[in-house]
């Protein structure tokens, strides 16, 4: 049974992996003029969507137990405040470098978790829930932010 | 370990439930002629992807050997061309219709799975090639399929 534990993490990371590349890659062939664009007529930009990936991926390292955030400003620019709030933005090389880092951080972080690991709580949920709704694990999250990813890359996709 | 088994199946389908959630209470917001809209400039209109989403879930049901597809002639018009080939659309109220009965088809099927069932192959691979790689069961597709609509959840999301 443990290694269907193995498998289960496997399928719900190999799945994360995926997104995190297609995005990449999308990444790698848009320009910083084409990624400034709207995505559609007065609908974020890409500038604004690839912020707001970063402070939510950045979020899961003290959601995962893996430290603290690398990017901690981020989250007022790109999570507490919409994009027509018009706050100064970082520049797309910078983001786009980050967008790097914390992958990668994450990557390496998430690799070394065991598979009985990934199946305890994450820490925005109380041992008291935990023990209640079990359900709401780490590998839980990463499921429910693949496709929070996935939903921004269709986005995305339509600036190429 | 029965258990947990069960608690991987409850994640995935749970994840799955809540897409088509969303993705049904955005086509109830919608009226047609928002729906019929292209989601961006010269991008597939609502209803195209609308189509797409019930042609990819009603080819779920052969891939789980719940029996044949419900609706086998959406895939010449929303699977195997894209929607500038010109193709004559079903209406708006026939897919709102097919919408519901795949996934309502979906769901009762899926919930009489046994957890040893959803990780048991799909029929897009061959008993062989499972052997070898195990990943390639059902409930890993559910995955993969819950990543696709949610993908596309965020283009329809532009025309509310």
């Amino acid at each position: 049974m443990i290694e269907q534990q193995e498998l289960f993490v496997k399928m719900a990371t190999g799945a994360w992996d995926t997104y995190v590349k297609r995005t990449t890659a999308l990444l790698q062939k848009l320009s910083n003029e084409a990624l400034s664009a709207p995505t559609a007529p007065g609908r974020n930009t890409g500038t604004y969507i690839l912020g707001h990936l970063i402070a939510v991926s950045d979020g899961m390292l003290p959601l995962f137990g893996f430290g603290d955030k690398l990017y901690p400003h981020l989250e007022h620019i790109f999570l507490a405040n919409p994009e027509n709030a018009g706050l100064e933005k970082p520049s797309l090389n910078e983001l786009r470098e980050q967008w790097a880092q914390i992958n990668s951080k994450l990557k390496t972080t998430m690799d070394a978790l065991t598979p009985q690991e990934w199946f305890s709580r994450h820490n925005a949920v109380s041992a008291e829930d935990f023990a209640k709704e079990p359900i709401r694990n780490k590998l839980n999250l990463l499921i429910n932010r693949t496709n929070h990813l996935s939903y921004h890359l269709g986005q995305m996709i339509f600036l190429s």
